[in-house]
């Protein structure tokens, strides 16, 4: 861990907030000591919710890094990763991920984080959002499909 | 609910193993019974973690929509939506969501969205992925400009 790099984080938060393009948050993701990725939360400025900062900084050094697979990589981001962020995170598979500000530091200024982590480990009749479950048999056999598909790529 | 749009949610599916950019997975947006957005798996083709079919889809159905918020809409899924794309529709805020396929039928094809359920309730201390907290003033301070920020663009 390298005070630099969540310098760097908190840095982009403040791009952030001054751009008006989202809300305060920036992420970096460093590789063998060097930046590789970054990202502030621009979801109002250019309509895309999914465009945290965490995940703009994914998305950014997995094209610099020309892989969708973070290994080896750590993950600065100046305050705790809302759930999706989070899912992105396991996803993208970083060895390690610091954090500044905390999900209830997120929740006193107005943002959802913390209500979703309660919403997601929530049985689907429980939660706030409805969502129903429609079985589809060709969707069953798609799945089939992969899994027997020779020449595929997991992740 | 209709049928067609699960219909589509599949077909997309099906067009996304064919294509060889990622999982076996496809989703739409609908909005007054139009779809307005769509998406397959594109993980490993485009070297995007996040690019999940349901990502995907309500970032086009944003797009489209020139919003970042799906109010008054559906969105349809050939598979139970992963924790990372779970928090994107609370983030997204559509009316209601459609599911065809499980998360245990995703794990039993090899995929980790049953697991990555497991660890998001967890405390940090208890998954899997390393995480510290490493608080940082100035990134609290910027959270303070943002709560007292008068011309900001809440989400």
């Amino acid at each position: 861990m390298k005070k630099e790099f969540m310098d760097a984080a908190v840095a982009l938060s403040k791009e952030g907030l001054a751009s008006g393009l989202g809300g305060p948050f920036g992420a970096v993701v460093v590789k063998d000591g060097v930046i590789v990725g970054r990202g502030h939360n621009q979801v109002t400025g250019t309509n895309d919710p999914t465009a945290h900062a965490e995940v703009v900084a994914i998305r950014d050094a997995c094209k610099n890094l020309n892989a969708f697979q973070l290994t080896g990589c750590d993950l600065y981001t100046s305050c705790e990763p809302c759930p999706m962020c989070l899912g992105a995170i396991y996803w993208a598979r970083p060895d390690r991920v610091f954090f500044a500000n905390s999900r209830k530091d997120a929740a006193a200024i107005g943002f959802d984080d913390d209500f979703i982590y309660q919403e997601i480990p929530k049985p689907i009749s429980e939660r706030s959002l409805p969502m129903l479950h429609l079985p589809h048999q060709e969707a069953l056999q798609i799945f089939n499909e992969w899994k027997i598909k020779a020449d595929k790529t997991e992740y």
